[in-house]
């Protein structure tokens, strides 16, 4: 991510040609194609017979490939302009395909358009409405590339625009959100649990900024997708070999936002790292919010009470009129299975391909499409719950005297005092297994009764005492109130600064 | 399978009562929903504010669950004739109920209706549009159930109906088109591969047929799995723990074709054992299509010749005009990937969820509904493929007199002389050595030469003969000629009885 | 599995000639190959040199296929009584083996012998100890099949042992210790959760027995993937196209208790089906632990407080002496990932594998054995820990008082007054907003305060009792007292009747 | 990776104080255990009663996490160290623990130690092992850390040295094999493939680059999961919220050659991202090389003759002398699924777990060591492969005449002549099909028969060159001679210079 920052021209020509949205609006419902004229494919001389129904519905992929026709008007402008200056295109035919192409795009912007018909793909259908707009010269526009190499291209950008915009905005405002309740709670203790068992005294905030520690990486994943996505531009590569024009492809890679052209045409038009490396930064990002989701179902039950969700963030049952669920973070939670699935997906369908392109590729797209959606709208949901809920503070007292919290301060206190840890930690042990006989909690001991069990223990009111135990953790990392301060000071700085 | 079948009222009372296509014929598109009148959840009693947008994208199912529709009614119906037999509805509110429900399913199959609305889910839509139409009766017909029995109902029978037709109808057609081609090619020789290598002489038949046998586990799996989802009937288990009514809810599992009523409610409302059922047997019929889609793959390749793409099961190249694709059998090995990503994300979606009912299990449905799709798809695929191309027998001889196809026919009549078969094996192994280094195939040896590598191969002419080769395996499973017809013959007879 | 308990010869053939357990003691340490002598692979005869370092590391196996050794051997025998029988062997050859092959079993079994030595897999050093043993007719046990169907034959044997030994005795063992916890919590009401919420009151023992209905589908999945393992016995099917002797298929295929010989020789060496059909049983069963161990999870935190884990069935911490870590549970709940994995893992294997056998299908065991152990381990962790801990009955109470969980029987009592359970429900759900106002639950309300709200509230009383609520859901597969008690009874006479 | 490099002092102390290979050498064999005294885990103080067998079977982690004794030696030694200087030990016990445990690291390597008993994990096995050689002072070392960070830090030391080693030298050799074969065949033109159909003629060199291509993606890759496993340095987080002692965690992390500590302890004990990585990047590594493999496959078949394996690097079949299999390749494609299989089940196991540390994250290590274990070998496989095999450059030739590679270039002839892209694919796609009726290849047509079906084919013969097909691609990434020669050479420096 740094580095694709760092390049200056690039992300400046990405900057300043921005790639428009290319979500639903500007394209068909499903059912559009229906009515739409025969079409032709691009590829139909040397075939007697059209395709049979079977083949056009498991090939054809207007209905999903149409996302990308922003990014693939984008494309197809920078290798026009490129193949006027090379002089493989007359000036007169680059000019009339710039200009049909950019009237697309602006007609699918201002809604007059909807990409839509009987094409096979997206590409076809940019083709063939470009040539009903231009004449002939749209037919030009393909020369010198292959749908292999033109394919592979818009999907890059499209991956590097939305997961750019996915790290930039939607994961720093879930961020955001979850620094802003950190600082509200500032102060309030709660059991740190491992093993969902209760253990050591902890700031509430300190387990908050967790998350955001998590998203970090997250965000730097997304980064380094970006950057793969971005590295080789595809164009040139043709079907597979290359083309037999005298192409300039590295000024397409520069026009267009990569770091240069690929180095190798077959493995280029054959390579979907790219989608990969996408969907693993997705997948472990979903697993991170399915983590915060379960914690937030914990919080949210009777048996917490930690987290009151907002009725805007909880859901009803038809039949239990009291009910209050967290459906919104259940559902994030359900929908990592999803998501890896989708990774599990294209990792199988890459297994055992033989060299170069072959169609089974066309599965990454829908794969990745669905699992960015379903990212998104998960981090928005959690965004939302997060912002929306309220932290039942005065709720976090009563969960601190049960549990024996203070046991590794008394183990602490004792080699304070020179015990081995080892030792501390089996006298501890000991005193824990009577206050349960008992039925009492460990923080109901006073001084007088843990010098009954062993003298070393006096003057331990600190080690009796939550506060203090916060405060000893007091270094880089440690749930201390003045780290847990800086911590969200810097995450403040930090989110500012780049947003 | 063979029990649904043989579970005679229940088949009769599906067979007569037929669930109705829930195709995507009669519902909106995706888009329909923003048009919409404001909705009213069915729990929005208890809450001052509706979900938030980012609440309502992640957790409103109408856009796919409306596939549940005919199912859903179907059960709703048969709810509340048992309500009414019950007396726990009025005689005249469960007539209503019934009469209203059957004007819905009416309009939506001739097309009058569409499923769409700003509804949550399926099943609210239906309450919605039944109280529309027959007022304060409407709401009643959710006494006595909750969505979560409720669903879990509806999905099964969507689930048994569309496994049982796959495997009855698609799957029965791609058998026949196998048995057919099997048929047609009868005699023809080719060589069985192992590791991708040539092993010994086999019937093409004897490898069609293989697919066959392959696609009949899948068949039997199919099966499996109606069985399990028709086994327990869920309704009446209300929100988790029953219901607090005189309900027969056998009555109900018996009109609906389910062999009973299940038995624990907490366990009837969590469990989606079927669906994780049906996708294990999708996710291995898909990879069986793969497994023929690679050899299709092979066979219609330059280098091995022996498939003839119809056009209508061929694409071509935007830019190499000679290419005939075989998209088709890629797309289907391709989506295998998918389809496997499916149960490896409900599995993952299952893995750890507390009792009962948890949000997460609505991540069942599009999992299960796009494996459907897809798998069905391919069936189509691989149909027509194989249906539409023809298999250039004149090209399998060329391909015997390469790979030392009787190398083992010469171990084995040296075996006849008594040799063991290890040093039959070493003995043959070295006149291939010396074969390859003369660059002939052991096909181009005479007795002749054989004997002069070792005495004991007088006589071997028998050995040296593809035909006699393949029809020397004559035994169950063999491929000898006539147990290859009688294969045919069977399977012929097998594929009539039960279509 | 039914069916294969009615199948009589069969499983009496089983029955006695058991399959000698094929766990890890006979066997080697994994460094054991390293001091053995110098092997000579079966197919050494066309080969200048043997293979390099890295080949023979990935590809030999006997230090994981040597767990087959019981069922190859099982195997070997039938085979070579069957070439006795049909005079392919000599009487004294085929006696010689016999003998052979029972003695290197009674020697392993005594711990006489160990399955260790440079041998490329378990079928070679079988092989190699027998020809030791009984000289030249050692080699001829090779007649008249391949490595293909021998292995293909000994993994369905084993894995149709192991299942079935999980299914009937480790799986029940679990069911037996749930159903004596569930009888001995008779009585006890506790909330029924959905999402995680507070929903209706039921019995504890009800919920037990939901983990019981589950289990017990594993045992018919597992009894499932054992019939498909023993449905048709690949032994003749040689290395793809059947062998070239007078074999008696059929009575080999039911000697060892399959259901007969293979239909199709190619389909039999490549078929994998029963593999995934084990894993896919394994998988699911471990996601149901994972539930399980997920609810013991929280039962035992100090949250809940239900559940108090036995010192055997928890551990604690290096560091906080108080810790009581369900790490059984956690572990259990882990792990379904790597079953999960091994399934994804081999269907990934096989998808696009051209016929008929392939290397890669060697990667089958290692998947079906390991995720075997861990499942079978995790079913003996979960049974210790549900044998070995208490439910704390006497926090149960507690657990009643929040939550609301009397709103379903208000919103029902009003049904039997007349109103419509929508609009019931819209009344209790601003009753509980209010109760939630007041920080009281809903069960702190008496009839008056409720009479205050409505007026239909009079006489409420039993509407406002736990015991009430639960009697109500009187019908099969509800929670009331009687028909847990008869599902109890009913489990107890199932378990008995086929332990 | 790169940046891993320019972090002087860090990789300089990484340098300077090696990391011990971890490899199987100085462990005992899976049995060891068993003879080991009775066991005394670190917190059995409050426990009157010891784990149960299955407990211990499931738990007990030394069998497989030994693999981290020396990353564990040496982060204790970095721990004591640092615990010294910061008085929180006295410098007496700091000394000795700090020569304890190299005596112990030195024994291991020598061989005269190994790491078995019935400890719980390594690292309780180092602490006895430490206890009993310098006493007391022993159990000191445990002083300001948990096992949680304990276990984190020495996990990411093994992942960071092993990740490292496997892109710098094992990578490297296959890239080198490659680059060695490219070099070797240079200037033989074989046929570029899309969709397993012939395409385009193009350079054998050309096509093997690309691998090296994809495998220089994975060593990015894997330098990335080294960088993310070396961020942050876990030691001092504690058991989740730090430690109270005055430790200075940066001077560990440096003394480790961390980046720096981790900023959030709760973060810290929970987080596996960097375990994750490390699979996601072996999962794509691995699926190249089964890509890799495919071709072998193919390229070795009797179909293509391309490639001559090697004795070394095929095997035989025990039935079928004349076989020469790709094991090897068939294995690395068949692995794919597990290693596939091993990221899907970390995911899985990841999802949903609640803060911070639970028991779930132990499932960890095994499937990173097995996944860095399968892909190591299968990397060397796959070198020796590719050096020990032999390119059939004479077959090449042959491979030319069939499939119309030619069309393209008649196609861009035309387009040469002012013909449009999609006009000439026309014209050319009916030349083809009337070669297929011919049963011809469009390399057997003269100019004069082109010119008979279209006068612009008037001086085509350029057109009708392989040689000058192939050259025609000359631009960055094309099959052209000099530009693969130039890669080679490029290709050359930066391996020289890295290794």
């Amino acid at each position: 991510m740094t580095k694709r920052k760092a390049a200056g021209t690039k992300s400046t020509s990405r900057a300043t040609r921005p790639v428009k949205p290319s979500g639903p609006s500007p394209v068909a419902g499903p059912d559009a194609a229906r009515a739409a004229p025969e079409r032709k494919a691009l590829w139909s001389g040397r075939f007697a017979d059209g395709p049979c129904e079977s083949l056009k519905a498991i090939g054809d992929s207007l209905r999903f490939d149409r996302r990308l026709v922003f990014e693939d008007i984008l494309a197809s402008q920078a290798h026009a302009r490129m193949l006027g200056v090379q002089g493989i295109l007359g000036k007169k035919d680059a000019k009339s395909i710039l200009v049909g192409l950019q009237s697309i795009a602006d007609d699918l912007e201002a809604g007059k358009l909807r990409v839509e018909g009987a094409d096979e793909d997206v590409h076809s259908w940019i083709e063939r409405t470009l040539t009903e707009r231009i004449g002939e010269a749209g037919k030009r526009v393909h020369t010198a590339r292959s749908r292999n190499d033109q394919v592979a291209t818009a999907f890059r950008l499209w991956i590097a625009n939305r997961l750019f915009a996915l790290a930039m905005e939607d994961l720093r405002g879930l961020q955001a959100a979850l620094v802003d309740r950190a600082h509200e709670v500032l102060g309030v203790i709660v059991p740190a649990y491992t093993h969902m068992q209760r253990g050591q005294p902890a700031l509430l905030s300190h387990q908050i900024l967790a998350y955001v520690e998590m998203l970090a990486r997250d965000g730097t994943r997304l980064g380094a997708a970006v950057d793969a996505a971005m590295e080789q531009c595809p164009l040139g590569s043709g079907a597979a070999t290359g083309v037999p024009y005298p192409v300039a492809r590295e000024s397409v890679a520069d026009d267009l936002g990569f770091d240069g052209p690929s180095r190798n045409s077959m493995d280029s038009v054959s390579d979907r790292d790219f989608a990969v490396e996408a969907l693993a930064a997705l997948a472990l990002l979903q697993v991170h919010l399915s983590r915060l989701a379960d914690d937030v179902c914990l919080w949210s039950s009777s048996e917490w009470r930690l987290l009151e969700l907002g009725d805007e963030v909880s859901t009803g049952s038809s039949i239990m009129p009291q009910k209050r669920n967290p459906d919104g973070a259940e559902l994030t939670r359900g929908k990592t299975g999803r998501v890896i699935g989708h990774l599990t997906g294209l990792l199988t369908t890459l297994k055992g391909l033989p060299m170069t392109y072959n169609r089974d590729l066309q599965e990454d797209k829908e794969a990745v499409f669905d699992a960015f959606d379903t990212v998104q709208t998960c981090v928005h949901v959690m965004t939302d719950t997060i912002a929306r809920s309220r932290f039942r503070t005065e709720a976090a007292a009563a969960l601190l005297h049960r549990g024996h919290l203070l046991a590794t301060e008394l183990a602490d206190f004792l080699v304070g005092k020179g015990v081995a840890f080892r030792e501390a930690h089996e006298i501890v042990g000991k005193i824990v297994r009577t206050c349960d006989e008992r039925e009492i909690d460990l923080s109901d001991l006073t001084e007088a009764d843990l010098a009954g069990f062993d003298r070393r223990f006096e003057d331990c009111a600190t080690a009796l005492d939550f506060q203090s135990a916060v405060d000893r953790r007091d270094h880089v990392g440690g749930t201390a109130g003045k780290r847990v301060k800086a911590a969200i000071k810097a995450w403040r700085a930090r989110l500012d600064a780049t947003s």
